[in-house]
């Protein structure tokens, strides 16, 4: 399994470090080298330096072999546009947008890319946490 | 059950409205009027224009009535702050923050606060999504 990472911000190199560890290859794409080099030597996977929809960058990190993209940069436009390429130019099996605005939900539901919402989820599991104690 | 939300940015105003339209009492507090009008007039909660750590916010926010205290600003060092007056001046119950740099982890923990770290919450949540997949 093959999985490109679009954003190496906070979390996408969180995610690229974890998805490393666990022992999949993983490429990552970030127009800012210092994000790339903060990835640190022990990350063992791709970095492209690169503007993150652009055919190169993505061709440089071998998109006709990946079977998953994750688009998690903080700009949901660049997460869209990245997304859509990924999903009909190069027929990613799956792609995993994170989205920021919950009004471009609609969106991504006619498009068709999956998505992932931190606020929504991240609110969610403090109620959760909160809803554990006595009223 | 009161419940004060330090913090009404992107995820300070979304569990907000989660909160109060689940039936619990809620205040929030934040710097910045226009995110508190933000809400909108939906939201039946006490909105507080203050300094987020300042005992007068804090009072007129009556967080000596507080079960409990949610510090979600973007800002670590103004969760712990915050964090840290809820606990020990005013003895709020329970006292939730939001760390955004691991490296802080320690001091929390020393200081004994619960934390919800929203960065490795969600690459978690994204590894599990990919782990589904056939490999």
């Amino acid at each position: 399994m093959y999985i490109i990472i679009i954003g190496c911000g906070r979390l996408g190199s969180t995610l690229a470090a974890e998805l490393a560890d666990a022992g999949y290859n993983v490429a990552v794409i970030d127009n800012d080298s210092k994000k790339l080099d903060a990835l640190g030597s022990g990350f063992n996977g791709l970095r492209v330096k690169g503007i993150v929809y652009d055919n190169s960058a993505l061709k440089e990190a071998n998109i006709s072999r990946a079977t998953c993209v994750v688009a998690v940069t903080p700009d949901d436009n660049l997460n869209i546009t990245a997304s859509l390429i990924a999903k009909n130019i190069f027929k990613v099996r799956r792609v995993i947008a994170r989205i920021n605005d919950p009004s471009k939900k609609d969106v991504y539901k006619v498009l068709d890319i999956e998505t992932i919402n931190p606020t929504e989820l991240i609110s969610y599991i403090i109620k959760s946490k909160i809803e554990g104690d006595p009223k």
